[in-house]
């Protein structure tokens, strides 16, 4: 028999409209806030489903595609378990084995893949200004596939990292800073400082603390976002999250050190990334295969990231923050001093104080996954919920 | 509840023989009318079931494996989809990470992947005399480890591209066709033009031309092949085509030019292909890894094919075929002048007013798929259609 | 309707205690006797459910993931046909394409993949005394994770080969064995000789000889090990089956000569393997990555290997055993005189005889994983196949 706790869950979700069905989820700005209320409030009841021993299968047939244009390890395995969980079965569209090289078109490509497929889930963030375009030009094509009578169906696509946003990222951590504080409306007034870190590698995607601050704002939240001189964002994002704290009471602000983003706050997030321009001028060098011209960018870069050794989240930073007790998250893998690489984004010790915080922060993506897979393909999710529900408990021994 | 659509389709199969239960499916000329029928008319009814949102899942597990020699995406994908949809796992027998290279045959390999496996889709074509011989192979090895008791049940195989025939485009073509005519009978008397057409590629298969002259000559069309000299089909498949218009009542003739074929014509199907000759050479040369050999060929066989540019779908040759309107098709992906490539198959104007329709030509390969699985493994597969219509039945909301 | 046969295996299934639930399957000789016949008793019944057309699924949803490292085809296959057969989807674990490599802790990427997860089958026989620590260390994170909330519930690693041993084709080979002489009890007092043979290759894992006379002394069978002199195995697990024989009534004896051991043999199991000191040095190499170092030592050994050519399972050999009829074994691929390779571990004519007895003896393993895995995950396992056998019932037609 399910616990009441999942029927409090099942409750709150149908107080929510998702309106996603048939949709893509690509930036998280893009979606009223009701409805990434729904989707959490949808993760959560999944993970609850799921920690008593009941499936919330949906689909008795169906194709999950995975396109990854980078590596990846845990959001491969998170979207393949979202599937599964899901009842669809996964196919990864890997571009050495197909003729996607060998002059086909996104267009044609995007048509081909979907005949009988439910979900396309894409990571692409390489390329400044390219991976968001890339997936709104699936979606174009299979908006004009379905319109055409070409797919029967138009699939979904759920945005696995791109250049501008990480929405399943963002969305877990938001479901993590739920569960911690309690409700979405604890996090009020809380303080996140979203801040840049130093990693001996070099050209990490932008994607996570746009992701960020990009979402937190949207709940109130007191972001404050800081990096070193040159280690800007994308613009626009900034402006998205100046805009999002002004309409819902919450605050913004850019700072320079990595002392004051902490001081008092109630959340850090401390994770390197690449500076903006350097992205830039990276991605024009990839698009050419500049090899020299990428290995003299990457020393010039790493060099420049030496001199922000200083920006290490350790216990003294750790003090300044409120109490001394900050939630500390990241993304993982993080770079720790002493374990991973000789300098990096935390200390050995904050590390493995907060180790199975940050495990418990990932453990809700592959829950974030499912419930976007489900508001996208199921027309009446308050309804499917309601008898996944009920099938659990007459399921129940 | 299902549309009078799908239980006129169900009518009609339950009026066909399809007796390939247990069997492979290799070369569609080995196969009576009545059976190619019967796979069309099944596909169409998955087709439209899957339109109306109903499951024609007919497996609770099983194996369905891939075995892919050369790259694929569409033929790939409709393998998985078909296999996800009948409720089937994929596995795709990767020869890069299996030991086959390192001395196993094929009589063992066939029957160690085969103990739980309902079908088994190989895709072997760049091989002239060599790919569908490998597929009687595994299929000899299956039926030996099921007569000796090693099997349960011997696997079925789908041919998905040999060298001689690539059954599943050409099944998808005719229920495109079909459709697009209205019927089987409405192909009698219709001309098509199975035309080469110039590529700035070489060593393309001649599975898709040969598939094409030896399944529409069944139908009773008109089959006009045009080719520049010394492009030639293997001479085998050449015979069964004339023997079946023979049979059937229609033609087939050859052709010396684009025009002549294109004449009155009322679908035409340019696309490219390496000589005959030049693939056996080709296949002499990879067989000793001579790669020098391999490169004074395919500079010698471009150069030859450049003398044929002229070979190209463009409006003033379609302006020859039947009132100007014939229907252009093609498997995918097409060389279109001034947008894959300089010069191609097809002007960028004939192929963009026939995209769509070569997209629905696509579309139902994975329902033909599907239906090859299907009759291959279910021993009564009128019984099984009427009880997956029927569940549709109850399911509807 | 199941036969009776079914019926009477789930009987004596139901009078075995298995205590797998929740827990790894890592060395056979870390289990009870009765725990073995429960597994193979398990695989017996699921077999002969497939033979008779039965579905054995008993998962609605979840991931069994594999990690491969080392190449793998008819293991890869049994794994993910034994997972299909239960209702897991199938996700690799693809080294090369996620981040593992890239600095993240096997502690971390543990728990990373296994939210959704109940079973993990790992192969890691490539380095003496790393594959079977590695699986241990993976083990361990889960249970860490699910001790702390992390994991809802921890999975249950199968051991697919490791530097020690092989207990998936060890325990295959029992259900042969078992099939072949009628049952367990009457493996008492029959001899199998378990030989080294020579092979042209080198660095082949000791895990399969260790898996067999670890295993093969627990029934009461008379093992005897012959190598020649300087191809010795791990000497721990000589003690092991020392005592196994001492415990069980049978016993355990090491010879100099392939004839030594075939005298009166029931069965015999020729097959090649590296000297254990050779797998050290090529261990130590390997890490270092030296590759004049692994040459000069492939070179060395291949040397020392060419001096044992009569180690070769010939009729000549197989007539000094009892009747001359012993069973002859293999874990395939063997290295086939004349077959695969000039000179071998097996005459081409001894191989051809028991050929299909070899392929028998491999159609054990995916049921014998299909049978690891229901244990390990499903809490009340003679109350689940009862269920599974009565549904089997009621679908009969």
């Amino acid at each position: 028999m399910p616990s009441n706790a999942i029927r409090e869950q099942l409750a709150a979700f149908q107080g929510l409209e998702s309106n996603l069905f048939q949709k893509d989820f690509l930036l998280t700005w893009e979606h009223p806030a009701e409805q990434i209320d729904a989707i959490v409030t949808l993760a959560e009841t999944f993970k609850r489903l799921h920690q008593e021993g009941y499936s919330y299968r949906a689909f008795d047939t169906g194709l999950a595609i995975s396109i990854f244009r980078d590596n990846s390890t845990r959001t491969r395995f998170s979207f393949a378990s979202a599937a599964s969980a899901l009842g669809l079965s996964l196919a990864d569209l890997d571009e050495q084995k197909s003729q996607v090289a060998h002059g086909e078109t996104v267009r044609e490509t995007a048509n081909m893949i979907s005949f009988l497929t439910e979900v396309i889930g894409i990571r692409d963030d390489m390329f400044l200004g390219e991976g968001n375009s890339y997936m709104r030009e699936v979606g174009d094509a299979l908006t004009d596939g379905a319109r055409q009578g070409v797919l029967h169906r138009r699939p979904s696509i759920v945005n696995l990292q791109c250049d501008i946003d990480h929405p399943t990222q963002s969305l877990a951590d938001l479901a993590w800073l739920k569960t911690h504080f309690g409700s979405l409306e604890a996090l009020k007034g809380k303080k996140i400082a979203m801040t840049w870190a130093y990693s001996p590698s070099y050209g990490k995607p932008l994607s996570v603390p746009q992701g960020i601050i990009g979402l937190m704002t949207r709940f109130g939240m007191n972001v404050s976002l800081a990096h070193p001189e040159g280690y800007g964002l994308i613009p626009d994002v900034i402006d998205v999250a100046k805009k999002n704290a002004k309409e819902t009471g919450g605050s913004f602000e850019a700072v320079t050190s990595m002392e004051a983003a902490f001081k008092d706050a109630d959340v850090v997030y401390p994770k390197s990334w690449a500076p903006y321009q350097v992205m830039q001028r990276r991605t024009d060098l990839l698009k050419v295969s500049d090899k020299d011209g990428l290995k003299a960018l990457e020393k010039e870069c790493l060099a420049n990231n030496a001199k922000f050794t200083s920006w290490e989240c350790d216990r003294k930073k750790m003090n300044l923050t409120k109490g001394g007790k900050a939630l500390y998250m990241h993304c993982l893998p993080a770079d720790i001093t002493d374990v991973s690489c000789k300098a990096g984004e935390v200390s050995a010790e904050v590390f493995e104080q907060y180790r199975i915080a940050t495990y418990q922060e990932a453990a809700y993506k592959p829950f974030i996954i499912s419930a976007l897979m489900f508001l996208e393909r199921i027309q009446d999710p308050k309804a499917k919920l309601a008898a996944i529900v009920e099938r659990a408990r007459s399921l129940s021994l």
